[in-house]
């Protein structure tokens, strides 16, 4: 009988799952907006309403289905099945295994859903067949995971892998999340506006800086706004910086960025980036390195749930 | 018949030899000046000199030895037995087993310097026990090393653990060797001395900045004297944004802090360090979490050396 596989990847708004065969062909795709107002066991059960509708659209039986994994926004300790912090879930300590679905019948993991992007885009993305690899997802925030030796590495406090959290000013303090994350683009970009001449307010005069998409901004930097581009080049400075820093720390073999303003500056901005970073390298330290973009796009986070699922289920990545 | 290994710490101006037993009792060591002049040859016959004295010492028969262990300070690649370039020691590109002595019989295992020294503090000193463990070591300069999952990690270039060049100033990019590396701090003294009021330049009048040893700027530092005070401030604020950096980043149990500037400044700085590095660390990364000082001071490089290739030859921290 075929195996089958979920993945799952809940986010602060929407929730997206998976169903895969055994050599990881999608077979279906399901999607809903997230509401938190009912807790864990409200998004719980609008999970499990996706994956019944994964069974659905593909015919699978539910019986082959070996395991499931969940990627959530926010500190997970998988050793004792608790998320102890998701902000955007406005959940602490919540026990996940009191939560789950009475149907569900199969082996559940959960990680962080950024590791599990990182891992997604290690198993069948844009870092397959690397053995270290460095996942930088830059959007509304920055997060990270690290692949080393083949394994998802998690950190003793289920931490690892938070690169938007590292010091890019060491007097003043600054991490890198506050000057490549979209959210602070945008709080940056409501004070240049505030000094900026007419014409250029103008311009901005329909814009709400805390409501554009990265697809607008992208828009602007295209036409060369100077406040865009201003704060993309700062940006591509912030993140050059940390991942020359981590290609003489950490030493990856490939890193891999995605997140919705990566996605939409596109390659453009990427490789400024990595010829920024490069300025930063020790001697032979990015020999042979790669930086891509990542490939898998929104899917990242449904194939790593599924993948690590899958691992975790054969008794690899273990702790 | 009793196991032994060997340990050696391989500086740019001092060697260290040591010999242990199988339960890793120091049972005698070695120290010689380094002359580099005749080049890798030059070299290991003093290393040959230094363990032949280890024999000597101890009376141990050279048959019992299992394996030994050398760090070397550069970059070494372990795969093909190459030094890709040492600096202090003038080396590029160096094929060790062609320098190997005739009369070793024993397996040999290199890697570089500064990563046994954690290796070492991971096995038999103040990180002992953990299984994440950075090591930070700040002397002339600022290395590191990194242990994940009990084993040594290397990176993709062999190149993992450079903690020293991490960038911690995203606009300039000032790494933190330059903000904590006492080579560095000298530059930066000799500076701030040129622009000093009289009183202070007197103090100075005998001291000559390059040449000043780790425990003649301690004592400056408790006699609270103005530049030093500066200096050691500064890299208390870049070594603490550097470790809160690393403690969401890299998520480790231990932080081992070693090296002659760390030593001579003593627990006062280290508390110092690790109160700022906890300004940096996200809710809940930094629970449980030690910094240390190291335990084992000058014999780091030879436990760690001993031990690493104890671990080698009975096929472990395999790659």
């Amino acid at each position: 009988m075929a195996n089958h596989w979920i993945g799952v990847d809940l986010g602060g708004t929407k929730l997206l799952a998976g169903l895969f065969d055994d050599q990881f062909r999608v077979l279906a795709r399901s999607k809903q907006n997230v509401d938190v107002k009912e807790g864990p066991e409200g998004v719980f059960r609008q999970i499990e309403a996706c994956v019944t509708d994964l069974f659905q659209q593909s015919g699978v039986d539910a019986g082959t289905v070996r395991g499931l994994g969940i990627g959530i926004p926010g500190q997970v300790d998988p050793r004792i099945g608790q998320v102890r912090y998701a902000p955007n879930l406005e959940w602490h300590d919540v026990e996940l295994a009191r939560v789950f679905p009475a149907s569900w019948s199969w082996p559940v993991h959960f990680e962080n859903d950024v590791r599990l992007g990182t891992y997604g885009e290690f198993t069948h993305g844009a870092a397959k067949g690397a053995k270290h690899v460095l996942g930088l997802f830059v959007g509304t925030g920055v997060g990270g995971g690290i692949i080393m030796n083949g394994e998802l590495y998690t950190g003793f406090n289920f931490n690892a892998g938070e690169i938007g959290h590292i010091i890019l000013h060491w007097r003043r303090g600054s991490e890198l999340e506050s000057l490549a994350g979209r959210k602070y683009l945008m709080k940056r970009a409501k004070k240049l506006l505030e000094d900026a001449p007419k014409r250029i307010r103008k311009q901005w005069k329909d814009i709400d800086p805390p409501k554009m998409r990265s697809s607008e901004m992208a828009e602007l930097f295209v036409k060369e706004d100077p406040i865009v581009t201003k704060l993309v080049d700062d940006a591509a400075r912030a993140l050059g910086a940390a991942i020359g820093s981590m290609v003489n720390f950490l030493n990856p073999e490939v890193i891999v960025i995605g997140g919705g303003v990566a996605g939409a500056l596109g390659d453009p901005f990427l490789d400024r980036v990595w010829e920024i970073a490069q300025r930063y390298v020790l001697p032979g330290a990015a020999d042979g390195v790669r930086c891509v973009p990542a490939a898998l796009k929104d899917d990242s986070g449904i194939y790593g749930a599924a993948a690590y699922a899958k691992a975790r289920t054969n008794g690899k990545n273990g702790r």
